[in-house]
């Protein structure tokens, strides 16, 4: 017997973009599409043409999605407009995604108190609108906006909203918590009665986090028989979020035996995947999210941990390899002791095992102050080739100081001013520079190149893509660690990352730095030069 | 009709104790007890007697409760000893509080694998001990542990486990998800069957997160007929948590009607508790959080926001002000004039329509500048109100300088210092001071409140808990606009966030200093030293 099929439909670029403290830049975005793609999701929305300028220019330019069909999303035509004289309408059905996903409303309170039109007037506008997407797209959605609380007001009138939209072409009808005040035991009841007017694979679910309900009220929905699911990674979303997909896809997959378009190995992605994309937002990944999070399969010492030892289905619901996660107990992790030594064969390291022992205790200590080797990994082959072989020295910083400074100017404006000075030592020779910037990392980074420029003029072809900052430890405030990940590129279309930690931003700016610098001058073969050697 | 009656049973200080990086002191567990008996919750599970030093203190010298009963918990008596003779048993049984917990196994999986015991021999172990507890406390509880995986192996022998307890003189059968990986649907059907045979209030439901379903497992045991809620604030726990008795109280409360010990007045109190909990533990509240997040009522969407001011139930579940929330409008480069006039119109401006179209354009410029006020409301009241009315110049930055140093010490170590000096008027005086810090914005912040702190005495009940750095236009590498933000909070549990942006990030984090003790002087009340007057 095959598994029933669940269709995922992503929404992290246009729901999740509604998060407080999220603003995805057009680089965000297209990244962002390409991961969901690979992880299998079938659809992706990738913003609301017409909106803003970042919506436009990412459908201008769609990226290349190997399965995941692109959705423009829009709003039904306004009242008192028709559907080809509508701007708003428009710019999303000249988008050219090959799905339309149209929101209208579905309360008759609602049509009649926020958008002042008729309750008839509404069923036309969704008619006309999505007869318009029809013609433009190979596919059309309808969102039925506060569906819930419509169909517990008036369900006559609930329903004929969507028979609207299913007569005028939609393919589907998904239903929207948009408040999210809906209960799972509520989301149940409806969902079964909608169903017995649109069995089949017709309808979607789209949950709000409000009442903490977001993965109950879609599970609910599946299990009633809904077979399409709205959410967004980690959860974005506005308010209190979106359903978690995160969360969803291996309750769907691994409890409930659902098919999906995501592969047994893509979902032993999912906790890379969730961790790094709350990483490049520059959020710290929730150590308690279920399936994914850091602690979700960790075991206190003691009672637990012995019977985790002895069968770990005592205490652990699911195997956490399924979903990429490992087991976190007081004794040598044997999970993470494979991967290191994968990633060390990668690159071409075969460590004897008193080696391999000496760089996990060296990765634990360093992990401990707050270092984080996911997201640098030339920052981790440089630490690996250090304790299991050797990375020549090209260059020993003796010193340097930053003075930043805010002062009136000869106008008598405050002015705020960055300088650098550094003092390196290459081979046998030491060179002292100074340099100007527009704030005191990039004073001190102009200062260092012109230090190494003579010795390595490759570094010419090097340069910074990224610079983040992460704060650890932000109770402490001003007071905190801080670590600086670089991103960095050169002219062979090589990007790498790299990693520094320290109280002090500069400071660790400056280990980032350092370590993006040798892994370049690693990987382009250059050789130190010797204390002998003469420098040009 | 009067509600039926759900009680809560909290668990914070035990189950919640197992929360990766949460460690209580005998002071944060009187602290928390006092503040859960004020909340109105029935029973404050303390710890665990005997277990470690702290809990033994903690019942030692309870905390006068003024409603809840202290709850001590334990297990049930080991396989080969008696009741009487096990001393782990004896240390719970000798506590003296009023209700004694006891969890015993209901798997008889579990019971073979995990014990090494006989299936008949664990319903002993469950009745002696239950028996032991029934003779020391006025009320005893059984939770069950595994109960769920337990009855999907062997219904037979899980309900046996609860009769063992029962006819021992247990009040209260507490139904266990231990590993978390029970489904809503589950919970539903197997309570069910356990309420056929232990009918009225005799069940309790302890749910954990590992699905992100403890809230919905425990509204779904509560629907079946089960009357014991256990839980933990904020959901604190071991792995993904367990259920968050935060977010389920108010959905109990206010969408299902039932009566529990906690007053409409204390349920007002549920976001200050919530965050001073949190904040206490030196965590970072999460805005989403369900009822009590600062983003839990926000709109940030330009036509969200436009119909929440005509109905605010349109885009709200409940009125965030039972659970003493607030909606907040946010500002943001989609938001437009109706936003922008809800906000003003909380913090009591009225503008005309001259000044709307000031502020407006001068939002524009900020956020063009990379300025994001959504995240940062009281820069925003800040730049409001200077831009309508005014605010007082509290102190004037004449000029600062800060030096980060990177050099090697008297043994020959490379260390890193930062030193920062500022020079201030205020009123009629100039403050110069000089500070050092762990990195340069600390010791900026702390130059700086050397030179206020004679002034503004108040500052000293001010403290920093978030500080957050963005690169904007990151592609610039090191040479990329900085905006920092930065999270505030007092002693009387006000939590504000500002916001700098420069090319410099000392700049910039300055920005958000002044910005953050401007807002707090502004509300204290404060009024600035005038150039005559003379200061203390």
């Amino acid at each position: 017997m095959s598994a029933e099929r669940v269709f995922l439909y992503d929404t992290t670029l246009r729901d999740g973009a509604q998060t407080q403290g999220v603003h995805f830049t057009l680089a965000d975005k297209q990244r962002i599409a390409l991961q969901l793609d690979r992880l299998g999701v079938d659809w992706i929305e990738g913003g609301w043409p017409g909106a803003n300028p970042v919506d436009d220019r990412f459908f201008a330019e769609p990226p290349r999605l190997a399965r995941a069909r692109l959705a423009a999303f829009g709003m039904t035509r306004r009242a008192g407009r028709s559907a080809g004289n509508d701007p708003g309408l428009a710019a999303v059905l000249a988008s050219g995604a090959p799905t339309i996903t149209l929101v209208g409303k579905s309360s008759a309170r609602q049509v009649e108190g926020a958008l002042g039109a008729t309750r008839e007037e509404n069923l036309e506008m969704i008619g006309d609108s999505i007869r318009a997407a029809c013609a433009r797209a190979s596919e059309v959605m309808f969102d039925a906006e506060h569906f819930f609380d419509g169909f517990k007001e008036d369900p006559g009138y609930a329903l004929a909203c969507l028979e609207a939209a299913a007569e005028a072409g939609a393919r589907w009808l998904v239903l929207c918590d948009t408040n999210g005040g809906t209960l799972p035991h509520e989301v149940t009841r409806i969902c079964e009665r909608v169903l017995a007017r649109f069995p089949g694979d017709r309808l979607g679910i789209h949950a709000h986090n409000d009442t903490g309900n977001a993965v109950a009220n879609s599970l609910a929905a599946v299990l009633a028989g809904v077979r399409q699911v709205q959410g967004t990674l980690n959860g974005l979303g506005e308010r209190c979020g979106n359903a978690d997909l995160v969360t969803l896809l291996p309750t769907l997959v691994l409890k409930l035996g659902f098919a999906t378009g995501v592969a047994p190995r893509a979902l032993e992605g999912l906790t890379q995947l969730s961790r790094t994309f709350d990483e490049s937002l520059n959020r710290t990944p929730d150590r308690h999210r279920p399936y994914v999070g850091a602690a979700a399969f960790a075991h206190k010492a003691g009672l637990h941990a012995s019977a985790v030892l002895r069968d770990p289905s005592f205490y652990e619901h699911i195997d956490p390899a399924r979903v990429g996660n490992t087991r976190d107990i007081l004794v040598s992790d044997q999970a993470g002791r494979a991967n290191l030594l994968a990633r060390l064969k990668a690159m071409g390291l075969e460590p004897t095992s008193e080696q391999l022992a000496r760089l996990l205790s060296e990765l634990k200590a360093r992990e401990a102050q707050g270092f984080a080797y996911e997201d640098a990994s030339a920052s981790f082959e440089l630490l690996a080739r250090r304790t299991l072989d050797r990375v020549p020295d090209y260059f020993e910083l003796l010193s340097f100081r930053v003075i930043d400074e805010r002062r009136r100017n000869a106008k008598g404006e405050l002015v705020t001013l960055a300088e650098a000075t550094t003092k390196v030592r290459i081979g046998d020779r030491r060179f002292f520079t100074v340099a100007e910037g527009n704030g005191p990392v990039n004073a001190l980074d102009v200062a260092l190149r012109q230090a190494l420029a003579p010795a390595y003029p490759s570094l010419e072809h090097m340069r910074l893509v990224d610079y983040r900052v992460r704060i650890l430890a932000p109770e402490r405030g001003t007071a905190a660690v801080t670590r600086v990940l670089i991103e960095s590129a050169d002219d062979e279309g090589r990007v790498w990352e790299t990693v520094g930690v320290s109280g002090n931003i500069i400071d660790a700016s400056f280990m980032a730095l350092h370590d993006a610098i040798t892994w370049k001058l690693l990987v382009d073969g250059v050789h130190p030069p010797t204390r002998s050697e003469h420098l040009p």
